[in-house]
């Protein structure tokens, strides 16, 4: 750590500016710096490590349900992605195109991935010829590049990180069940990991992916009220089995088109993890994703035997916890405020007079509570206090949501909500684009998700007053 | 699989046309298909698997070496390349240049990362301030793009996976420690877990990386007798910190250069895996990161009970090794024809003999030998035969490279040698790059590197006879 900082620079309130806040704390936390090209990011080691946690659960949970990881290239041929009309028309405005290597001009220009749908497309038009080879269950984690017009770190940056899955399946009835699965893996691992409860749903045909027969998707709930999109599952039927000619020969020997799924999960995930949890003293990190549950700070460490009783204390947890140790020569202040802003989840204290009575303090970082715990007590009450923890993330989080979260059966009484109090709005809707069209244009609210648990809370559609088909999920979103 | 393909495709005799063979080997054992932009490739699950197991060995040694992993932008602006002067013309003719974001020109043209080197740089002049921030040990895992002539998978593609290390510290002694230790490591990988033997050593200045002030490397040794680079570790010296302004504070306060350092293992290693251990029934994988380690073959799986016991068999065996079962409706020689294809270490065949006398049938890939193990054996006998088959892999390969290892005191030797046997030379050279390079032309032999086992095998250059300096491992390579 460089002499000339030698305190944690405080973040901007999120009361005063939620913006200047969110900035403030992906810096002040070392999650990320910005690279030299518009819009590019560099994630740092503790950011990187955080993203490492939430993809190593990922892709456990990828090979335990069947799926095999693959690389495919980062490079699509214009013509190449050209071949599905939808896909093409959501992707083209903001890809990135190679047009000479070295100094040779391409005679086709190439698009760096936006997304790897047709690359796919292609090899599973080659490969596939029979139900034997199916269901093919691909992934692959990489970097695709989308030429944004505003980027936030994590939000919307031109390169992002993330995985994506792709599957082919010989009925529809198969790919249906393989794209609600999926879901069902980005649920568990958003509200049992990162401790963010999400709506689940499905897609408006407005909303959904380029090419998508429709997208279900989880939604969540940041602090300042705005939804988040944290990952989507897209069934496409048959569209792009039709489009690249996907067929295999049934049991009976019919030709059939291929039914199939793409799902994924970006680095996006990580802007909700800080604008879910965090607080004016910066990130909070769950235990379960955490690279450091736990850090140990010697207090006095000067004085004699200190600093090698916190190093026993490390070496006795570290098959327990992730625990680290700051035995650095920084002020304690300093390394409180450091260990804060990084939202470790617990801290403990170990000074001469806890060595004297045999115990230590623990300081969890989400309530600020402190307790003394006896050396003995430790093995035990770390790890539960560390569950508590992650429990309580989860608690908070779904009680600001379910305060957040609103009915509205007139535009009046949605438009005033929305600005009192912002949030979720639950209303009817009668399935007409115009109408989500004009809720979109007079509120700024766009349409979320048509959850799987429904309720009925008008009659009629909140913006036509005709017959209302379904509930529906609406935010001001990222 | 497809009812089309019944049986496994042969592979070309390598004796026959080597090269052909390995393309063969690489398509028939799954490894890899072709993308669509010239010289990309496709990952395939099997070939992606032993990627992983490589990575995961590599990413473990680094953590434990105290690295951190960060991921630093695919997109480079033209200006930024520039500023090392040697290092732009070692890749800038190489370079996929991306000239458009959507519809709109780009006011700069953005070079999609042939290597990262810059962009550490330009983060480390930012973000290294004093001797504190020091050492700083960054890896990152990725892809980066080469826009090569002539390509082939895994040896030479334009779209290349790999990780790139790169670290920053206060004294040349601390970076020329770490260019060896991460050599150290590259060599333990190798010889360990690839079973493949390296010769450690220096590059000769015309070899070395574009800007550093050496190169340190393993060379390996193929089945053709073609040498293959397998991985580099670079001394920067202050090269790049002088052309970046990487200062840092000294504990006298004085301003300081950096030294640097970088170093890389890319999926080219995946070539030399193929190349080194392959036979012309296709693959052979080490047991210690094969996907695969054991795979049961239950023989007269219609028979009752036969794959009742073959699943029990693999229940037992899963906490042990990677055990594979082939229980699908394929023949039993179509089933070992791909098990030998795909290099699978040992073969378990099940039938209601072995049953009977409760046994099982254990087949090396290796050596292709057989032998009857009671199944109350079987735990240890399988992790054993496992480790004498690591262990017969390497101890061929290393036959073979030292059968293929000569020394040449004249040009004539030198060249017939190499005609006769191709292989290593070893060879003593005056240190003239006019020597070098007129021993290229004449033989189209390389400087592998100067070992740092030094031999003296002789007083004078081969070349010009003048008074020799280093003994060198010369070869033609991939």
């Amino acid at each position: 750590m460089s002499k000339k900082k030698q305190f944690v620079e405080k973040v901007t309130a999120m009361e005063d500016d939620f913006g200047q806040w969110y900035t403030d704390v992906v810096k002040q936390a070392d999650l990320v710096d910005y690279g030299q090209v518009r819009g590019t990011m560099i994630i740092k080691p503790y950011g990187f490590a955080i993203w490492e946690n939430i993809r190593d659960e990922l892709d456990r949970k990828f090979k335990e349900t069947g799926h095999s990881n693959v690389a495919f290239p980062l490079f699509i041929p214009e013509s190449l992605l050209q071949k599905e009309k939808d896909h093409v028309e959501g992707f083209a405005p903001e890809v990135a195109w190679v047009t000479h290597g070295g100094d040779e001009k391409l005679a086709e220009r190439i698009a760096v991935r936006p997304t790897s749908e047709v690359l796919f497309c292609d090899y599973y038009s080659k490969n596939i010829h029979s139900y034997r080879d199916l269901p093919m269950l691909y992934n692959q984690w990489g970097n695709v590049v989308r030429w944004e017009k505003t980027t936030r770190p994590f939000l919307r940056s031109s390169e992002f990180h993330w995985q994506e899955g792709h599957t082919a399946h010989a009925t529809d009835e198969d790919a249906a069940e393989e794209t609600e699965r999926m879901l069902g893996v980005y649920a568990d691992i958003a509200e049992n990991y990162l401790a963010i409860p999400v709506i689940r749903g499905r897609k408006t045909d407005k909303e959904k992916f380029a090419g998508a027969k429709y997208t279900l998707t989880i939604e969540s709930l940041m602090h300042d009220g705005r939804a988040l999109q944290s990952a989507t599952s897209h069934h496409f039927g048959t569209g792009f089995a039709e489009a690249f000619d996907i067929t295999y020969l049934d049991e009976s020997g019919e030709s059939q088109f291929v039914h199939q799924t793409s799902w994924g999960l970006s680095t996006r995930i990580m802007g909700a993890l800080i604008m879910v949890h965090g607080d004016n003293r910066g990130l909070v990190v769950p235990p379960r994703i955490a690279p450091t549950q736990a850090l140990i700070l010697p207090i006095a460490q000067h004085k004699e035997g200190v600093l090698d009783k916190a190093y026993d204390l490390r070496d006795q947890l570290k098959d327990l916890v992730r625990v680290g140790i700051d035995a650095s020569d920084k002020t304690p202040g300093w390394k409180f405020n450091e260990s804060e802003m990084k939202g470790i989840p617990v801290r403990i204290e170990i000074g001469p007079k806890d060595i004297e009575k045999e115990q230590v303090v623990l300081v969890r970082r989400d309530t600020g509570e402190k307790e003394f715990v006896a050396l003995t007590d430790l093995h035990d009450r770390l790890p539960a206090l560390l569950e508590e923890v992650q429990q309580n993330l989860f608690d908070k989080a779904a009680a600001h949501r379910s305060e957040k979260t609103s009915t509205a059966t007139t535009m009046e009484e949605f438009k005033q909500t929305l600005d009192q109090k912002s949030g979720f709005i639950k209303a009817m809707w009668c399935g007409d684009l115009a109408c989500e069209e004009e809720i979109r244009e007079e509120t700024q609210a766009t349409s979320r998700c048509i959850p799987f648990e429904q309720e009925k809370v008008a009659d009629t559609c909140v913006c036509c007053g005709k017959e209302a088909k379904e509930m529906v999920y609406w935010a001001r979103a990222y």
